[in-house]
C-alpha cells in the first residue's frame, strides 16, 4: 500500500514536470500544437485519475536504466554518512525550482561574484553562514573536500608537512597529496581520542625529525570512523602556542550541532552540505578568520600578456564561482532548518543513547565507539553475537541485512555482522523505538538472548 | 492564465513534496499521528482542488525569501551561458528523486569509488562519456573549471607556463595561477580566431624569452566572448609537433555538438555539464588519453606514518569522488537526449542564422562575431541601432531589456544596449520567428528602419 503511495506521488510529480515541459517548449506564447495539445490532456487526465484514485501503471523508472529512489520513504536508513545529508522538503522545492544549469546567476551583477548575488538572497545566506560557525568570512565549497583543497593549496608548498588525526577521512589526505605536500598521523590516545597534548609531540617530534615544522594541522571534531569527539579546543590550544594555522573539520558537526570556530581557535572551520546541512552533494562551508581570509580567498593577481585583461575580485583557489545553481539553492532552503535543529542535538544525542542501550541489550553486542555517546554515528561490534550467527546461516553475513531489509530498515552494509556503523541522526521516537526493536527481534528468532 | 498555470503546476509539485515528506516522517511503518493525517488530508484536498480548477492562493515563495524561478516556464531564455544547460524533463526527474545527500552511494560497493558504482548506472554512463568526446577514458568533474585544476594540479609546477586563447574564460586562467603557474595568452589573428601558426609563434617566443616551453596549452574550440570557432585542429598538430600538452576547452561544444577529441589531437577534453549538457551546477567532463589518464588521474601513492593506512585506488587530483549525488544522476538523465541532440546541430545552426539574418536587417545592427555564425552564442552590437534610442530615452539602456521583458523575452543583460551577447540554443522555428519579430518591432515602434 505504502509502496504504491510513494509510486503515485512520484508519478504525480513527473506527470506536473511533462506538463511544465510542454510549457518550456511553448513559451512564451503558449499556443499548443495539436500534438502538444494531445499530450497535455492526456497528461491532465492521468493526473486527474490518479488523484481520483482511479490507479494507474506501474512506476519503477525515471528514464531508461534510472531508477526511482525510494529509501527515505519506504525506509528507515541508517546509512553513517547519509542521515543528515538528508534534504529537508524546502530543499527538494528548492530543487524542483532551481534545477536549471546557472539558475543561480539570472541577477548576477557587478562584481559579478556568486557571493555578492542578492536575488536569490545567496550573500545573505553567505554572511549568515559565517556567522552560523563562528567565523568571520565564509564561502560555499564543493564539498567539505574542496574545502580541505582551497586550504592546502593556498597555504602548502611542495614537500610540506600537514598533520591530520590517525582517523583522518581519505579526502583530506588526499587534498594534501594533490598539492605535493605530504600528510603525517597524530597517534590516538587509548581511548581513540586525539588529545592536544598528542598534537603537540607530534609536532615537536617532526620538527625533530625533519627540521621543519608542520605548515597545517586539520583535525575533525568526530571522526567519520567511530564517531568520537577528538580535543579540538586542546588541539586549538596548541596550534596557537605554536603558530600552526588549525583547520577544524566539521564534516560531521556543521549542521548538526552548534558550532563556534572562534571559540575553538580554528583559523578554519569545514563543513559538508551533503553530509551534515540537508543538502545535495556536491557542498560545503569553508569558513575562516579576517586574517586568514586574505591567504585563502586571496584575489587574482596575473594579468593577460597580450590583451592586459585582469579578473578582479575572482578567487584563484576557488576558481571564481563555486556551486552556481540546483545545490546551493537547496543548500539555502535547508538553512532555517538547519539553523534551528543544531539548537535540539541534546535530543538526537538522548534517542542515540536509547538506542544504543537497547543495542547492548543483545547478548554479545558491544559498541567500538566512546560510551558514552556523543554522537548519532556509531560503530558497533557485533562479533560475538550477529557474526556467530552468519558463521552457520546459508546466507551468511548477508542475514542481517536481509533481516533488516525485510523490517524496512536500510544503510548497514550489506553482508557485514562483526563491525560495522550506523547513524541514527534525524529519527523520531517512534522510529528509534521500531529500530530498537526490529534489531531484538532479529537476535531473539536466532536465538540469541535479549534483555 | 500562463502565469497561473505555472504556479499551479508549482503548487502541485509543492503539494507531492508535502505529501512526500509525511511518508518519510513515518517511515516504515506509517502509522500517521492526528495531526500528520490532518495534514495529509488537507494537502491531498488542495491537490484535489487544485486538479479540479478550484483556483487557490498564490504562490510566490519556495520558502522564506527564495522564490520560485519561473524564467523558462514563463520567457524564452536567450541568456548567453544558460541556453543549454536547461534541465530535460528526465534531468528534473531524476533531480526529484535523488535530491538527498549521497543519494548515489547506496550501492558502493569495492573498490568504493564513483565511478565504478553499478546502480544507478554511474560505471557505464562515464565510459558513455569517454566515448562520447572520441577519448579512451573520462571523469565527472565539479564543472568545467574543475577539470582545468585537475590537468593543471596534474601538469603544472610553480612558474610554468600554460598558453591560454586572448579570449580564454577566466576560470581557466584561474586554475592556472591557483597552482602558482603563469598564464600567457596566444593573439587572435585579424578575423579573431585563434589559429596554430599563431600558437605555434607564442611558443616560439615563450621559449626565446624564458628559454623554457609552455607546459600547457589550453585553447577553447568557441570561445564564451564572441562564440567564434577556433582552429583546434591545427592547434592540435602544432601540440602534437612540439611535444606539448593540448586540453581541448569544450565548455561551449560538448553536449550541443559532435566533439572527436583523438581527431582534433587532444590530449584532454574538458566539457561542462551546466553549460552545455543540460545538467544542473557544478558539473563537467574532464576526458583524456590511455597515456595520459596515468597522469591526471594518477592513484594516491601515499601512506599513514602511523597507521600504515593507504588509500587505494583514490585519485588525488580528483579528491576521489567527485559529483556523488542529484546533479550527476541529472546529467546521466539527460545523457541521451544529449547524445540525440548533438547529431542535430546543423538544425540549431540554421535557426541562429535565421535569426541573425532578421535581425541584421534592423537598421544599424551589427554582428561582432565571425560571419556567418557556426555557433548559436552571438555577440550583437547596437551601437547603431538600439543605442542610439538609450540616448535620448527616459529609462536609458534599460529600455530595450523593459521591451523585451515586455514580450517575455529574458536573457540580455539590463542596461545593455551596445555590445552584447545571446544565444539561440535549444529554441524552436516558432520561438525563433517570435523573438526575431520582438526585435523588429522594438526597433520599429522606436522609429528605426527594419527591412
Amino acid at each position: 500500500m505504502v509502496v504504491e503511495m510513494i509510486e503515485n506521488i512520484y508519478r504525480a510529480l513527473f506527470y506536473l514536470e511533462d506538463l511544465r515541459e510542454i510549457l518550456r517548449e511553448t513559451a512564451p506564447e503558449h499556443h499548443l500544437s495539436e500534438e502538444q495539445r494531445t499530450k497535455f490532456d492526456h497528461i491532465a487526465d492521468e493526473l486527474q485519475a490518479m488523484v481520483d484514485e482511479r490507479g494507474g501503471r506501474k512506476l519503477k523508472y525515471i528514464t531508461d536504466k534510472l531508477e526511482l529512489r525510494t529509501k527515505e520513504e519506504e525506509f528507515i536508513n541508517i546509512d553513517p554518512i547519509q542521515a543528515a545529508g538528508r534534504l529537508t522538503v524546502e530543499a527538494r522545492k528548492a530543487l524542483i525550482a532551481y534545477g536549471d544549469g546557472y539558475s543561480t546567476c539570472d541577477y548576477c551583477f557587478k562584481p559579478f561574484r556568486l557571493d555578492y548575488i542578492k536575488r536569490p538572497p545567496i550573500a545573505e545566506f553567505i554572511e549568515e553562514l559565517a556567522e552560523f560557525v563562528g567565523m568571520d568570512v565564509a564561502r560555499v565549497v564543493r564539498g567539505a573536500r574542496n574545502g580541505f583543497q582551497i586550504v592546502a593549496t593556498a597555504l602548502l608548498e611542495k614537500g610540506d608537512i600537514a598533520l591530520v588525526s590517525s582517523l583522518a577521512h581519505y579526502s583530506l589526505c588526499l587534498a594534501i597529496e594533490s598539492v605535493g605536500a605530504i600528510w603525517k598521523e597524530v597517534p590516538l590516545n587509548e581511548q581513540n581520542i586525539i588529545t592536544g597534548e598528542n598534537t603537540a609531540k607530534k609536532i615537536e617530534e617532526v620538527n625533530e625529525q625533519t627540521g621543519t615544522m608542520p605548515k597545517l594541522i586539520a583535525i575533525s571534531h568526530f571522526d567519520y570512523m567511530l564517531g568520537n569527539e577528538h580535543d579540538v579546543y586542546g588541539i586549538g590550544r596548541v596550534c596557537k602556542e605554536y603558530g600552526i594555522p588549525f583547520l577544524y573539520n566539521g564534516a560531521y558537526t556543521v549542521g548538526v550541532m552548534p558550532v563556534d570556530g572562534k571559540k575553538i581557535g580554528a583559523d578554519f572551520v569545514v563543513g559538508s552540505g551533503h553530509k551534515s546541512m540537508a543538502a545535495p552533494a556536491p557542498t560545503g562551508v569553508l569558513a575562516t578568520t579576517k586574517e586568514s581570509a586574505a591567504r585563502v580567498f586571496a584575489t587574482t593577481k596575473l594579468k593577460g600578456d597580450v590583451t592586459g585583461r585582469q579578473f578582479g575580485i575572482k578567487e584563484p583557489y576557488l576558481l571564481g564561482c563555486t556551486v552556481m545553481g540546483a545545490p546551493l539553492v537547496a543548500m539555502m532552503a535547508s538553512f532555517p532548518t538547519v539553523k534551528e535543529r543544531v539548537r535540539h542535538w541534546n535530543e538526537e544525542l538522548e534517542r542515540s543513547t536509547f538506542f544504543i542501550a537497547q543495542f547492548l541489550e543483545i547478548e554479545g553486542n558491544q559498541v567500538s565507539s566512546e560510551l558514552p555517546r556523543k554522537h548519532t554515528l556509531t560503530k558497533v561490534d557485533t562479533t560475538g553475537s550477529f557474526d556467530r550467527i552468519a558463521n552457520t546461516h546459508a546466507r551468511r553475513g548477508y542475514f542481517l541485512y536481509d533481516e533488516l531489509t525485510k523490517r524496512k530498515i536500510t544503510g548497514i552494509f550489506p553482508g557485514a555482522t562483526r563491525e560495522f556503523k550506523l547513524n541514527t541522526y534525524g529519527l523520531s521516537w517512534s522510529q528509534i523505538t521500531y529500530l530498537a526493536n526490529a534489531f531484538k527481534a532479529i537476535a531473539e528468532e536466532h536465538g540469541l538472548s535479549v534483555g
